[in-house]
């Protein structure tokens, strides 16, 4: 992804609000939530977009107010969907660990449905739409079992991990659902990993949990929403996304003949390439011939390179103008490991990456930041979380979280200290 | 580690609290730091606690008013120290990439000393010390570059890592500081990894610093402070920690002729085996023979686990009675994963555990998670953190951090939404 013309003036921005701060492009979250919806153009759709993957308010308030729904995994979740204006009945309850009072009040705000995902879940659901004398619609995560031999990196859709309900169990559970007063199976669901840059393994999947659907129909149980998850992955260096447009043709293939609302779940797709993580030189320092470039962003901000050794290109801003990671390709640039402040071997932004001379302020735009970023962002070290600032291609910059006080993070440890009792 | 006796009943803290929350062991924090204290006995000492272990204000108060000091990395880490109590002259400010602001800040507080990582750091320090017509105290972090060839797991000590200053390059900026007018240098540090259980890098790293040490001393420049870091590892199943009393006398012996004052910066030894996890058992799980008990902690309250496969052993809590992992090992279990509710198949708590069959309810403690356990909390799935509650064996039981708000996690974007404006 090249950075967009209507980027903004960072250097601006940096004497507003300091660094680090991540930034993010609304016209781009827009296009991307509009290119997977329209490729679905043509059959009754939801986008339930994943919020785990950016569940900042001013977001979620941008895909809500073009028709999008969400996908949440937490009553906070939940709380922020409906603050940012999704209908209820537009938002999924998903997740393998539902509490007690989150099942609750999910019942109470009548949301589209619970993704359940097990059968002592199924249980406590209906014991609880009985206690308050209600329906609760539900869907089952079904987990269709991908061969992990022919694709060692789908990691969620694989019997042997925590998530969904194996086919024939499923079935099984669907009945029981089917005959209960207090359960309204709606739905049938699966999702099989991130990042996912094959359609095969989703085809495969597809196959798999349309030919339990078209089986739960031909014996009367007719589910209205066939929900494919998320995972559509996106370019972070040289990768191919799979095109929205043959993805939908996949599924639509395989539910033809059927009335089924299609849902998506997309999280990464729709933000990952939409958010920049921007900082600030610290410190050069060559330590036994290794460069190394200290900036003022750290692990505690964006966990993603510790974490999953994941890649994010860094671009440099210069007097006024952006040097895109290709273009440093080719100019006077040695090696050097981006690293943070933080005291662990593993807070590193980039590894081996050419860079040129570098200063202090100088400042970096750390890409494709907009998925897994701010929502995984920690206090360690006792850091304050990053503001958040919002663009578009009307060149309008605004803010859409202020930048955390320091004091707010010892708020809630304060009146315990002893003198203060 | 066994629990102990004092251990406060469970079963009136969840009602109190509900789950998830930590649990902290006052009594063994204090006999903790008085061992590594009493280890320096007959020689001036300070023992630094490493804040970024565990920086809750009443933990770091309450090894304050033992008369410890405090190591810090970040100016809300620096902060912290100060409201707890910490002595301005007892703080050290360590880290690889101090901000100007922090630098200057730390200046102004007049703490102990600097612990600079770099020549642009020395540089930045003089700068902003000449530019408020001060001295700044500093030391230098030396980089001792263990081989990693005998001793692998050493991960900061290493010169192609970012950490501190090689030897010789050391040695000129003493120089250079010591004939600045705006730096004084008062002591020498290194650290060179964390959860060390092996004496002998330790013994290597020393001799090589007290080397460095001797000859700035014979050309006098005199240094007060010798800095050994922190690193000293604990028992979290079967290792075998370093005698406090061994280190020491290594640390005792390399020194000898001097009246260096030691510095010890330990965070682990103090708080590791000092705290516990407290977690609800939400569902049990079998897919394809493979069991899951889902809990209601996950990777966003404690996440060694998922970023470093640290093993935490997990006890049982039933009926007012402590099921030790021992024990458990004996009963009638079969193998398990413990995960939590986040949509990551890297969110676990423990892997292939035994454990017995298990209901809604029950509570599960896991164990040595007192240091990088909350500090590296994040409220990924929008959970918001847990409380923290401290005992003591004389059964005291109180809270030094509230439950946090759901609220509290969308205070600073709620203001931003488009219909708020
Ligand atoms: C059930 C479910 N839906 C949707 C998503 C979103 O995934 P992505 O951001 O890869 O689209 C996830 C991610 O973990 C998930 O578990
Ligand atoms: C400079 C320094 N001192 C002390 C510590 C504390 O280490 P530990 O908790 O292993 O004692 C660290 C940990 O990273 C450190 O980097």
């Amino acid at each position: 992804m090249s950075i967009p013309h209507y980027f903004p003036s960072l250097g601006q921005l940096t004497k507003r609000f300091g660094t680090p701060f991540y930034l993010y492009d609304f016209t781009n979250i827009q296009q991307q939530y509009l290119k997977i919806k329209g490729a679905f153009a043509g059959r009754k759709s939801l986008i339930a977009y994943a919020l785990k993957a950016n569940s900042n308010l001013s977001v979620v308030q941008q895909i809500a107010s073009l028709g999008g729904g969400a996908d949440c995994v937490s009553l906070g979740e939940i709380k922020r969907a409906i603050l940012a204006g999704v209908k209820p009945y537009h938002i999924i309850f998903s997740g393998v660990g539902k509490r007690k009072d989150e099942i609750l009040e999910a019942l109470h705000l009548n949301i589209l449905f619970i993704n359940v995902e097990s059968e002592d879940e199924l249980l406590l659901v209906e014991k609880i739409a009985s206690s308050i004398r209600t329906e609760a619609r539900i869907s089952l995560r079904v987990n269709p079992n991908i061969n992990p031999k022919t694709h060692p990196y789908i990691s969620t859709g694989l019997n042997e991990n925590k998530f969904g309900i194996p086919v024939q169990e499923a079935k099984r559970l669907y009945l029981y659902a089917h005959k209960s007063p207090h359960l309204k199976p709606v739905g049938i669901h699966f999702h099989i990993g991130s990042q996912l840059l094959d359609l095969e393994p989703l085809q495969e999947a597809t196959q798999k949990i349309s030919s339990l659907f078209h089986s739960l129909n031909a014996i009367g149980l007719e589910l209205k929403f066939f929900d494919v998850g998320g995972g559509l992955g996106i370019n972070y260096t040289d990768e191919k996304p799979i095109e929205p447009y043959d993805y939908a043709q996949m599924i639509l293939k395989e539910l033809r003949g059927t009335e089924a609302t299609i849902i998506c779940e997309p999280g990464r797709f729709i933000v990952g390439n939409s958010g920049y993580l921007i900082t600030s030189v610290l410190y050069e320092k060559i330590n036994d011939s290794k460069r190394f470039v200290i900036v003022d962003t750290a692990m505690n901000d964006l966990i993603r390179p510790t974490l999953y050794d994941a890649i994010h290109q860094i671009a440099l801003f210069d007097s006024e103008k952006i040097i895109d990671t290709e273009i440093l390709e080719h100019s006077h640039c040695t090696l050097a490991d981006v690293v943070g402040p933080i005291c662990e071997s593993g807070d590193f932004l980039a590894k081996n990456i050419k860079l040129p001379p570098l200063k202090h302020n100088n400042l970096l735009i750390i890409k494709n930041a907009g998925a897994y970023g701010f929502t995984m962002a920690s206090h360690y070290n006792t850091r304050p979380n990053p503001p958040e600032i919002a663009f578009n291609d009307q060149k309008k910059v605004w803010v859409i979280r202020s930048k955390e006080r320091l004091e707010s993070l010892w708020e809630n440890e304060l009146a315990y200290l002893k003198d203060k009792q």
